[in-house]
């Protein structure tokens, strides 16, 4: 948490009085991720968990498959993760541009699941929604840095046991490619887990999670059509406005029970 | 409205009860860009002002200063707007890599305002603070599009009498170059203008109004640190976590009146 928020002095205007205060807010630091030595991509990001950013990242993009492609990966300094990996990747000579904090690749169309040789997720769990609507309360109170900051979106991966991964950050998609980092350096299966997130589910969302394998994403917030054709696709349940006692399934309606 | 939401048949939990309902969800599709006929860009966005779109995009990008660079922009397809410029760009060779809904170019450091020839923006305005918190009300009521999908950010450009633009998008960045690609098209000057957003204020939102010459920003939510340095270097104002009577002003509070 050391690196992810500062305080700053503020103006707080309140009923019409100006008054000086001390306000934490949420760092933002560009993160440079080395390739065999070369630029691969710079994202913006919050400053922790840095190498499972890298790693997460990296699977999205498919420059690996798991953690066997990866010799070494390090944070060599405040700002760069460098990845060796057992190849070159086919695009290396092509730095990826520059991103910001909301950023992945995503030439999204509806094919893109074929085209990238992503299988549709296979129906191994099932989730009570009392369950679901539970951990997404815990989910929503977890997040310290959002509390302090309301500048960072949350991920979390739960099994049937509760929480078993989080990770936060100024970008949704960020968020999420950390707790995917987190489980792949961990070799742990995602395909009987649930994703919890704080965002919107976009196309580019829901294809991490296709990658992932993850057959179930939960969020406290909407989801695009898009999203909701390609999980369709992949065999993924969406539910979102998960708040409280309701939540709105919008597809792969069998995982979760009453 | 139109194209920008589509009717899709959710279960609806609700204290343990399924029921099959229709929901209104936020459309996402993908914009292609062409420069002088040649791909430039593609975005996933909702879609509607694509060509208001495309014109804040090719701007934040510095592909275009001003539309007298621009001979005609027309959109030729549900998916395609066609610019064609009185210059070949210098990197039209490049094709610009796919974006996501949260996407833009951004190798943000803190000298990126010197670097792109961004000057600081000068102080030719200020405002009450009661005004801008009336503002921010009328703001937060004016997106049916959110209301129905809770699936868009806003963006609004507002003077002394009220908002005079006002633009939505699932992606915060689109809803910003929406409203400059306006403003441009319909030369608007920017430099005595509020900008309203429902959305975070990270480092590339500070640089998008910075090159428009936008003095204040104004946020339902919170900054970045970095947004924040950015600001100060382009004397902005930010002021966020604007809601009901109160706002926190992080830099340039002296265009923020009581």
């Amino acid at each position: 948490m050391a690196n992810s928020k500062t305080a700053v002095e503020a103006v707080k205007v309140n009923n019409g009085v100006k008054q000086f205060e001390s306000d934490e807010i949420a760092v933002e630091q560009v993160l440079n991720i080395y390739i065999n030595k070369e630029l691969y991509a710079s994202l913006m990001c919050t400053p922790v968990e840095k190498v499972e950013l890298a790693i997460g990242f990296l699977f999205a993009e498919g420059v690996i498959a798991s953690m066997d492609d990866v010799l070494s990966i390090v944070e060599l300094h405040e700002s760069i993760v460098c990845a060796a990996l057992n190849y070159e990747p086919e695009d290396s000579s092509r730095k990826r541009k520059a991103l910001t904090s909301g950023c992945a690749k995503g030439n999204v169309d509806l094919d893109i699941l074929e085209g990238q040789g992503i299988s549709p997720v296979k129906d191994s769990c099932d989730y009570q929604a009392g369950f679901i609507l539970n951990m997404m309360r815990e989910f929503n109170h977890k997040s310290e840095l959002f509390k302090e900051t309301g500048g960072v979106h949350s991920c979390a991966i739960c099994n049937s046991g509760g929480i078993v991964l989080f990770s936060e950050d100024i970008g949704r998609h960020n968020a999420l490619d950390k707790v995917i980092g987190k489980a792949l350096r961990n070799n742990m299966e995602l395909k009987d887990k649930l994703l919890m997130t704080t965002g919107r589910i976009s196309s580019d969302i829901a294809v991490k999670a296709a990658r992932a394998g993850i057959p179930i994403i939960v969020s406290h917030s909407a989801p695009t059509d898009m999203a909701i054709e390609i999980a369709k696709r992949a065999n993924i349940t969406i539910a979102g406005f998960a708040r409280g006692s309701r939540m709105n399934i919008y597809c792969g309606s069998h995982r979760i029970k009453l």
